[in-house]
């Protein structure tokens, strides 16, 4: 198999994951035991010096020490596979070299600002919860109805990267941040609602 | 001019604009008066809805608005320079497509490690010091002695996109947590000073 991908049911894991079967791409899910600590331990370590999760060997490519290219950071990964699995960038697939670096941009733009700024909102709610509402009111504004990100770029270039970051990182919001009432961002919730209807994400999220 | 990267003084839009300067490329510079709230006006909500620093309008480029393409997370901006300004992954900078390819990915990686996993270790020190030590003990095992992170891949590579994300957010360290001792970490050490003493970093920093 090309692709392994290392995590465990309840981690970050869940969205390179959730790519990956929502573009029918092949790969091999590897479960590591947290609990016991199996990520922190030398075979994992080769993989991600970190000890965190998840993270990807790609046998396609070789990387630095001369064995198959091993990636962290699921915003990383995510573009990884966005890049040369989902052909969400290619010429071929988006028209023409500017549409690609365009699709490109925003695509790490918005999985920058999942992983990051609207992470640390999420995170940061209990001790300053009108990052995470301004960022919520903002998003609302910005979700379409078919809550597709990148739908306004060189026609609907469909569900992609963008969406799988932040539609993710939306839908962990009733799950850690039960308190906050999504009641103003009607757009929101249609993003939440809709995600949680998709049946790959059901499926790696054990909903199904 | 093609490239205008808003911003203020203080804040993360620093590391885009040491990117620019080290690789020598044109750019306007357009400084927005934060204390004033400048940066949460309509003119730059048009630029970034979530009224954040800092954002990069790219005139070369068409957005999904008809307009330039706009930008925003310090990282996305960061990824978009390397791609096509510093040419870090064009097939002629380094040799053939596979290089490329892991060159892309693996400065995502350390982008989205710098600007996610790592500043949530900075903002998060004095709730759980314990995240950020570990972080810099395993950075330090990593740092080659010149402190560059993609030197082993493909030749050396030079300064990149990677080293000005997580050495910019290195760098940070003495600033934003004066208490952590930095002695268990000589190559970390050794890489904030590098840092600081490169011509480009003091100027943006205005330490020059």
């Amino acid at each position: 198999m090309t692709l392994r991908l290392y995590g465990s049911a309840r981690s970050r894991v869940s969205l390179p994951r959730w790519y990956l079967e929502e573009k029918g791409i092949a790969y091999e899910w590897i479960v590591l035991d947290s609990q016991a600590g199996e990520h922190r331990q030398p075979p994992f370590l080769a993989i991600n010096p970190f000890g965190k999760m998840p993270a990807l060997e790609d046998t396609a490519l070789v990387g630095p020490d001369g064995g198959p290219l091993k990636l962290f950071e699921s915003g990383a990964i995510l573009l990884h596979l966005a890049e040369l699995y989902g052909q969400e960038f290619s010429s071929a697939g988006s028209g023409d070299a500017a549409t690609s670096a365009v699709r490109r941009a925003l695509t790490a733009q918005w999985v920058l600002f999942a992983n990051s700024t609207f992470t640390a909102a999420l995170m940061g709610h209990a001790s300053r919860p009108e990052e995470l509402t301004r960022l919520l009111g903002v998003l609302d504004g910005l979700l379409g109805s078919g809550g597709s990100l990148l739908a306004g770029n060189g026609g609907d270039p469909g569900w992609g990267a963008a969406d799988c970051a932040l539609q993710g990182h939306l839908a962990y919001l009733p799950m850690f941040c039960p308190s906050v009432d999504l009641t103003p961002y009607p757009r929101v919730q249609a993003a939440i609602a809709s995600t949680q209807q998709r049946e790959a994400y059901r499926r790696v999220m054990g909903l199904a």
